[in-house]
């Protein structure tokens, strides 16, 4: 079945980047895992919102991605591993430590692994590689960069680390910025940055994630945006915007308080040069003509993943959207 | 009972030292613990077998005496916390991570919090007392020092790390000697070394622990054997050797290869000089009389604790077997 599709896709053998923040981005990750083999996708997660906490490295996008991947997921809490328990955290809060993030017991083996493989000096990559492959996922999950960037949000409160501000407020002081900071330092991850300049490359596809804190530190490390233009491979994102709501987390609320218009329409101004086509969710059916204005093309489908067959249908969309992108170079899409 | 059995003693308002290993020592600490207020104990346990391990400091045998005062011991397992679960271990080996050293997820709690208070600078004597704290003990136990000594064990296989020899290895190598890495430079903790000078110390009591790598550590910081000899207070210790066999880990084992006779007169002669009286089992009532040769008093009793009667017991016969102690002055001990 993935044969044939791809071949309908003109895809067939050519590679497809998905960037990726959490929950959301992992859910479409998901849906393109099961329609493009190991070889053809590579997801790239944000790190922006890594840290250290209780002195073990946490990577929540990665993780998410990972664990959605591995089937590993849990979808009644909408984070973390699926059948977590919580002893440690129990037994933290009797030592009167910090508990307000979350750690699982099975969770944190894999804060505990990577902080240890870090430490004896692997890169981030390496590390997420090994863990992947301990939770025996075969397709490419890998961080934006190896290098430390960090969230900053500015709010009515001060400036607040990324998930002091998502978790420990739970997204409730006002946002008026972000900072990321070693954004200038930081080089994309090895296999992100050969992943752009390979000729391989057909398409970047934009998950429905954040746009302001799991996608932009991506496209914001050096040479991204630029190589993205250079290329000329379609960049395609999916609204996480549907019907003025985030299906998850707090864009909404953010793009309210930056006095955005919490739409579709705001998103695709927000990611505008950088895009080539964008999807929206059939319920914003009325923005495309607004959307296209802009000179971007658009999609208009079921985006709100509630059932893994909506992860693959959209998966499939959002191909076959790709493939339909007139400016794309037959060399680049093949000739199926 | 505690009140009267004190005046019994002449030890009312008075302090007891009590030097501890893991297991065997805690089982006299807490028996300690149920006959002396906690103004008036003290227990220094051995932290020459630390070690940091996935990037966690871990302290066993203060560990050990913690969960053991707090009643949090696992009896079944005979080390760790009572009703432990282990999904960090199982994640972990899932990761291909090291799982030669059981973490429980609740004892990860002791681990991380330890390792985050030592990080932010607290020393180790702090840290003790926080997580002391945290798990309601009251009485006072302290690390031997805060500066780290960590033990390798010479064997026929080379030089091991302690854990290394004693829980992956599970004590198999030949043992042919001991290395105190850091001992020179380490200084005993303050509260130890304040308690060593404090003219209320009545008595100090070596619990029946390993004399090679328990209690060799803490007594060969600098100036403590020469502290207690200048104090003149008691010291006493309990035979770990009953009937030629270490009621718990490796000690007559070690013996045997050391080529020492593995009985309790061989444990007296190698505390020799540090002591003044000796508690050993009524099952090795026939060495009483050479164990007096070397100038040490003796006291026959039951050694053994299989119950918290047993450590109550003990706790009580070495209690007055200090009071009875000719060479101490009355205006150490008290006027009764």
């Amino acid at each position: 079945m993935n044969e044939n599709r791809l071949k309908d896709k003109k895809l067939q053998g050519k590679k497809i980047m998905a960037l990726s923040g959490g929950v959301g981005g992992a859910k479409l990750a998901l849906g393109l895992s099961k329609v493009l083999p190991a070889e053809q996708l590579t997801i790239v997660a944000n790190t922006a919102d890594d840290f250290e906490h209780l002195g073990v490295h946490i990577s929540p996008d990665l993780d998410t991605v990972m664990y959605t991947l591995a089937g590993l997921n849990n979808t009644e809490l909408g984070w973390g591993l699926a059948g977590e328990s919580w002893a440690f955290m129990a037994a933290l809060e009797r030592l009167g430590g910090e508990t307000w993030f979350r750690l699982g017991d099975q969770d944190m083996a894999t804060h505990i692994q990577r902080s240890k493989l870090l430490k004896e000096g692997c890169s981030l990559s390496a590390v997420t590689a090994e863990l992947c492959k301990g939770l025996g996922i075969e397709h490419s999950i890998i961080p934006m960069s190896d290098d430390p960037v960090r969230t900053f949000v500015k709010t009515a409160e001060g400036e607040l680390a990324f998930q002091h501000y998502f978790v420990r407020e739970q997204c409730r002081p006002e946002v008026s910025g972000f900072r990321f900071e070693g954004i200038e330092q930081a080089q994309p991850s090895p296999q992100f940055l050969s992943l752009l300049k390979d000729p391989e490359l057909a398409a970047v596809v934009i998950c429905p994630s954040n746009p302001f804190v799991s996608v932009e530190p991506i496209l914001a490390l050096a040479g991204v945006k630029e190589l993205l233009e250079a290329r000329a491979v379609p960049v395609v994102a999916v609204s996480p915007i549907v019907k003025g709501l985030a299906i998850k987390g707090p864009a909404a609320k953010m793009m309210a308080e930056l006095a955005l218009p919490s739409t579709a329409l705001a998103v695709a101004q927000y990611y505008n040069k950088t895009l080539d086509g964008f999807v929206i969710d059939s319920q914003d059916a009325q923005m495309a003509q607004q959307i296209a204005e802009l000179g971007v093309k658009v999609e208009v489908v079921n985006t709100v993943m509630k059932t893994l067959q909506d992860r693959v249908e959209l998966a499939d969309a959002v191909l076959d959207f790709v493939a339909t992108l007139t400016h794309i170079p037959n060399n680049v899409l093949g000739e199926g």
